[in-house]
C-alpha cells in the first residue's frame, strides 16, 4: 500500500503549495483522492500513468477539493483514453462536468461513470475481489465524506515443508489458503494451522478531510492501518474550527487515538503558517505515530 | 502598453508548459485574456497584483482557455476582494461559474458582473476615457472572440515655448490639447499646429486564439501595434489545420502582413514540437517582424 501526496494544502494553490489530491495504490488501483487545480500536472511531476487511474473519489464540492477535475477528465480524452472513468463524488458533481464538457462541444471518448454520493451514512461504493471502499460521513460546511480504503484479508500462507510432509495433494492448495481442514493422500484429516501460516494482515487506509471534529466517525474507521485526518489549524486558531468546520492537528490525533490507527498523517495545512513541524509536535502530545504530508512524498505501508 | 505571457501553449498544462493566458497592461488598466488551468498561480510567479484585475477577458469555452477562471474568482473571494469584477466571454460561462459557487456554497463579496456575448459581428463591450475593446470574431471549432485592445487618440502635447511667445492664456490649454485654434491675449486667431506637438499615436493591440486562417478579421485589426495570433501548427502539419480550425505560424504571418500590423507574436504551440525557432522562421518568410511567445516572458512596446 502506497500513498503519493500531490497536493495537502488548504484554500488557494500558490507557487510552493497545491491543493488537496492524492493516490493510493492498494491492490493494484491507483485511487486518486480529490483533484484541486493543477492535479493534472503534478500527476505527471510525480510520474503517475494517466491510464492506471480508474476511479477518482471526491469529498466535497470546494474548489480546492475538485476544480482540477474537469481539467483531468478533458486532457483524458485529448490523450485519446478509452478506459473506463468511475467518478465517486456530491450530487451535482456530474452537472458540473458535464455543462462544462457540453459547452466545449466535446464529450469523452471513453465512458465516464458518474456515482453521486447523497446519504449520510457510511456506504460502500466500490468492490472487487480485493478491496472495499466505504463513504465516511464528515462534518464540513458542505456535503462532505471521507472514504475508507479496505484491502478484503488475505489468504493464509503455505507451509510447503509441512504440507509435503503430511502428504496433501496440490489439488486441496485452495482450500488451504481459505482455511479449511482437508484430508491428505492416506485419508486422514490434517487440521489447516499445522500446514498453513497467518495470512499478512489486510490495511486500509481512511482519508478524513475536510471535517471539524467528529468522534462519529471513529466506529467506521476503527483499527486503520493508515488515518489520513485533516488538520488545518494549531491549537492557537483552534477558535477557527467550529466556524470553519475544520480541525487542529491535536483534535486529528485525538481521534487517530480513538479509532486505534496505526499511523496518523497530518494535513490540509492551512497557509497562515510557516513550516509545520508544530503540528505534529502538538498531535504527538496525544498520539505517538504521527507524520507530516508533503506535496510530492511518498508514504509506503508494508 | 505592456503584455505578460502566463502561458502560450495548446491542449493541456503540464510541468513545463502553460494553457493561454495573459495579462496586458493598457493605460493603467491590467486586462487578463484567457484564463487556462493554474493561471492564479502564473499571476503569483509573475508579480501580478490579484487586484489590480478587473476584467477577464475569455475567448471561447475549450479548457485551456477558462478552466483556471472559476478557481481564481474563488481565490478572488477567499483573499476578501470587495472591487468589481467583471467577465466578458460566450454565453454558458455564467451558468458554469455560478453552479460551481452555488454547489459550494459561497457566492463572492464583491460584484462579480458578467458580460455574455453571442454575436457574430465585431462589438464595442468595454470603454473608458483612455481605451476601447472590440470583439474579433473568430473562426473556430465553437464561438469564439479575439479582442481588440484600442487606446483612445492621446492629446495634442503642448509646444510651452511656442504658446508663451504667442501670448496665449493657459484658460485654452486644454482646447488646444483637443486640437483646436485659439486666440490669444490679443485677440488673435493662432493656429493650433504653430503651438502644440502631435500626440503619441494611440496603440492597440489585438488578440487572436483560437482560429483557423480567416482574413475576414484583416479590417477590424487592420494597422494594429501588435498581433497575437495562434500558430499552433508548422507547415508540415498544415493538413490538420481545418479539420481542428488552427492557423500555421506562416499563416498567421499572412493575417500581419495584410492587416499590416507592427508586430506578430505567435503562441499557442501545439505541444507536438520541441523548440518554437521553426515557428518563427516560417512566419519570417512571409512578414519581417516577428516575436515568439514563451511562458513568463514580458513585451514592452512604448
Amino acid at each position: 500500500m502506497k500513498l503519493t501526496i500531490l497536493g495537502c494544502h488548504s484554500a488557494t494553490p500558490r507557487t510552493n503549495t497545491n491543493p488537496t489530491s492524492q493516490v493510493l495504490e492498494i491492490k493494484n488501483h491507483m485511487f486518486l483522492i480529490d483533484c484541486g487545480e493543477g492535479t493534472q500536472v503534478e500527476l505527471r511531476r510525480n510520474k503517475i500513468k494517466f491510464a492506471r487511474i480508474k476511479h477518482i473519489f471526491i469529498s466535497h464540492l470546494h474548489g480546492d477539493h475538485y476544480f482540477g477535475l474537469v481539467g483531468l477528465v478533458s486532457t483524458f480524452r485529448l490523450l485519446t483514453r478509452e478506459t473506463e472513468l468511475h467518478i465517486y463524488g456530491p450530487k451535482g458533481l456530474k452537472e458540473v462536468i458535464t455543462l462544462q464538457l457540453k459547452l466545449s462541444d466535446s464529450w469523452t471518448n471513453y465512458p465516464l461513470i458518474f456515482h453521486e454520493l447523497s446519504s449520510k451514512e457510511s456506504e460502500l461504493i466500490f468492490e472487487d475481489d480485493k478491496v472495499e471502499v466505504y463513504t465516511i460521513p464528515l462534518k464540513h460546511r458542505i456535503y462532505t465524506n471521507g472514504f475508507l480504503f479496505k484491502e478484503k484479508e488475505n489468504e493464509r500462507k503455505l507451509d510447503i515443508n509441512a504440507i509435503t510432509e503430511a502428504n496433501i495433494n496440490k489439488a486441496y492448495f485452495r482450500k488451504l489458503k481459505q482455511g479449511f481442514d482437508v484430508e491428505n493422500e492416506d485419508g486422514v484429516l490434517i487440521s489447516n494451522e499445522k500446514v498453513t501460516k497467518d495470512a499478512i494482515p489486510a490495511k486500509s487506509y481512511a482519508f478524513c478531510s475536510d471535517t471539524v471534529y467528529n468522534e462519529a466517525i471513529v466506529p467506521i474507521i476503527k483499527n486503520s492501518t493508515v488515518l489520513y485526518h485533516e488538520s488545518t489549524f494549531l491549537d492557537k486558531n483552534e477558535a477557527l474550527c467550529i466556524p470553519t468546520k475544520h480541525s487542529t492537528a491535536r483534535q486529528a490525533a485525538t481521534i487517530a487515538k480513538k479509532a486505534n490507527v496505526g499511523t496518523l498523517i497530518l494535513g490540509h495545512y492551512s497557509t497562515r503558517y510557516n513550516g509545520y513541524d508544530q503540528f505534529k509536535q502538538e498531535a504527538k502530545t496525544v498520539f505517538d505515530n504521527v507524520l507530516l504530508a508533503k506535496d510530492g512524498k511518498e508514504f509506503s505501508f508494508d
